[in-house]
């Protein structure tokens, strides 16, 4: 995310709603795509299929758990098969932080599109959050944006807080102070999740990752305290301005960080989200396979744009 | 299966036929089709995959083990996510009886296709039985139907036995006492397995699920006993009518329920249910999609009709 | 492999060498394959999907660990449902050896592709050797091949030393003196792996498959002593002539078999191998299905040519 300009973001909101509008694209016709997941995704890695799809790409199918990765190969040698086999886009999910340096050489002769990469980045998921917001309030300028939960545990926490901020947007934060750690402190306040919902545009609600606590913290950790404290529920929905979004990256725990009648209720757009997510990923596929095609001297350029 | 008519029934049957003739649709062309299997099968999704490719369609992969249901998120949750991807069918099987009804409701905006609910129904394998002894003797009117096998944990004997006999066909059962329960004894009598040989035009097989029957059930279980029993073999075929069928929803137990070389005999359409049960998927898929088209004001009702 | 005659060898390899230079083809259009793998695989299992899709074939997914199989249906049931539901090839990778030997008969009417048998063949593979020794030599006559590793557990080290033997090229092995058995000495002298360095055109690596060693084989392994022993590195890349080629049907053990740095080296081969894999499995699914077409009485021999 840090590598894209503002231009480049403006530029694939803008492609990804023409989409959205019924734009078609050919650009994947005969060509293959793979889908390397090596953690669980319903949402993002359907969400590429259909994207490859509506582009014309054919999926190369992909399970971690009975690929040759079990007999020990890296991660290196996997993606270089899946190119020497034709594949013209890998999508990567991977545990590891940054996995992809490594795969960014000049021996390599294939699109990398970053899925998600261990509590580092994923940038599909935050440009899907822009474009979301700015199909609902045309620009960004002095939004005011409110991020709650579980900021240091989070893909999306930090690299939204910094485009958005970036694009002219005031970002604040709740949930635990221990939470809201120095790299937070130098983007925006803290507040009660009160004062958010009274103040904010948008307020995007992150995931308790409950597989990412440690055992002590799981053990300790209330849904009920953490509800009443922290969570979305009608009473708090009905303090926010009438133009107001929620927002919410998805798996909700219902009842944990949000009530169950506020996930489909009219200042929700957790569902349309995900319809959009499939739209920014055909932009994000077509950047990639455009670039190629424009300057094959900066392909290696291009290929680590989207990391 | 109980809100189909005996016209719903007919036409789909018709509708299959013509598929299985070589009639072409497009239908689902541009569409995508999700297939959540939570319980395993080799049948039931690949001939749902093949009927969906057949119809045009493209398939979102879904495996269970890899989803977000992982992460702990409902069934709701995962269809209205499916949705919001831009799927237009989903085919569920899943464990629990009736996951369905949740489902139905005025915010899914998703076709629904049964696969297989707990030890509920089975509707598009009820519906490829009877299309295949439709195919055979052009009616059901006074056909004597033996159905042999676990009554009470199988998903297909009792709705197949209601439909049956509403259709006009005569049915009758075999195998344990105890699995002659009170719902089978208001439809039809019980009778060994050797008369019902004799008697019948079609005797249907039900697979011993041993993954269903209790540890103490599994324990007591004699395969040679159940074989000699109430099993399928040689001498038990040429007991039966020159022009009778045996069936079987398969996959079988070779030697429990049926000999080896009773499976591929010429009185077996075992293979053969298997190949009529694309061409029905077809026609149901093509049901709801054109359901859909028809009226989207009663789409809810439609929706819920192969349910 | 041993069911093709010299003249069969060459075609495929023409064929292949043809669709790597741009040759179209159409046959698989409106056709289903079916890829049924019992064991691990990235590279082989994706190369068939890649050749089945550029074919204009579908596929129907397969994941043995959620099929029928886990319910104990035989592989020969689980292949004849694939034919019933309409595909007309299944590649099958059984850890079984000649498995396919009970599915060659009238009753199915489908094609099978050897994808590899237990330790028995894998004819994709060895055809993809010769494609690309005969790519870069541009024939056989006289060349000298050498393959070093675990001939006893490999796939493809037998019947490749067979074929090139009889091809013309002269064949000789490297590795522990344990695994050069009687079928081996028949066919071609043991040396040093230095000296196969020096004087071969064609050095063949095999996998160090530590899943098929014994556990006490294992504990006694050491990698180190192997690499230094038999392992391919710069100072033995050193030793070859100019046009010598380095080959491996990977996945890599780097640092065993071979180090880090000559498995991308000019000398190496190992991703041009699999490259090379999906042009040659066109060629061969082309051929099944061209030779159902020609004759279909001599389907069944047409069948079993492949295995």
């Amino acid at each position: 995310m840090s590598d894209l300009t503002n231009e480049d973001v403006y530029g694939l909101i803008d492609t990804a709603i023409d989409f959205k509008n019924g734009k078609k694209s050919e650009i994947g016709q005969d060509k293959f795509a793979m889908n390397l997941f090596f953690e669980n995704s319903t949402r993002t890695k359907s969400s590429f299929q259909v994207a490859e799809m509506k582009l014309g790409m054919k999926e190369i199918a992909f399970e971690a758990s009975t690929s040759s990765t079990t007999k020990g190969e890296s991660l290196y040698d996997t993606v270089k098969t899946v190119e020497s086999i034709g594949a013209s886009v890998a999508v990567i999910r991977h545990p590891q932080d940054k996995y992809y340096e490594e795969l960014i050489n000049n021996n390599m002769n294939i699109h990398i599109i970053n899925g998600g990469d261990g509590t580092g980045q994923h940038p599909s998921q935050s440009l899907l959050d822009l474009m979301t917001i700015y199909e609902h309030y045309g620009h960004f300028d002095g939004l005011k944006v409110g991020i709650i939960g579980d900021l240091s545990h989070s893909r999306v926490a930090h690299s939204n807080a910094e485009i958005l901020t970036r694009l002219g947007a005031e970002v604040s934060f709740g949930g635990l102070d221990s939470w809201y750690t120095d790299e937070f402190q130098g983007i925006g306040s803290h507040m009660s999740v009160d004062e958010l919902c009274q103040e904010m545009d948008v307020v995007m609600l992150l995931r308790v990752q409950h597989e990412r606590l440690s055992s002590e913290e799981n053990q300790n950790f209330s849904k009920e305290d953490y509800f009443n404290t922290y969570g979305m529920d009608m009473r708090r929905v009905e303090m926010m301005k009438p133009d107001a979004m929620i927002m919410h990256p998805a798996p909700v725990n219902r009842g944990v960080e949000i009530a169950d009648d506020v996930v489909e209720c009219n200042k929700s757009y957790i569902f349309p989200q995900m319809t959009n997510g499939v739209y920014m990923r055909m932009a994000m596929i077509e950047a990639v396979l455009e670039g190629a095609k424009i300057d094959s001297e900066t392909n290696q350029e291009r290929q680590a744009v989207l990391r």
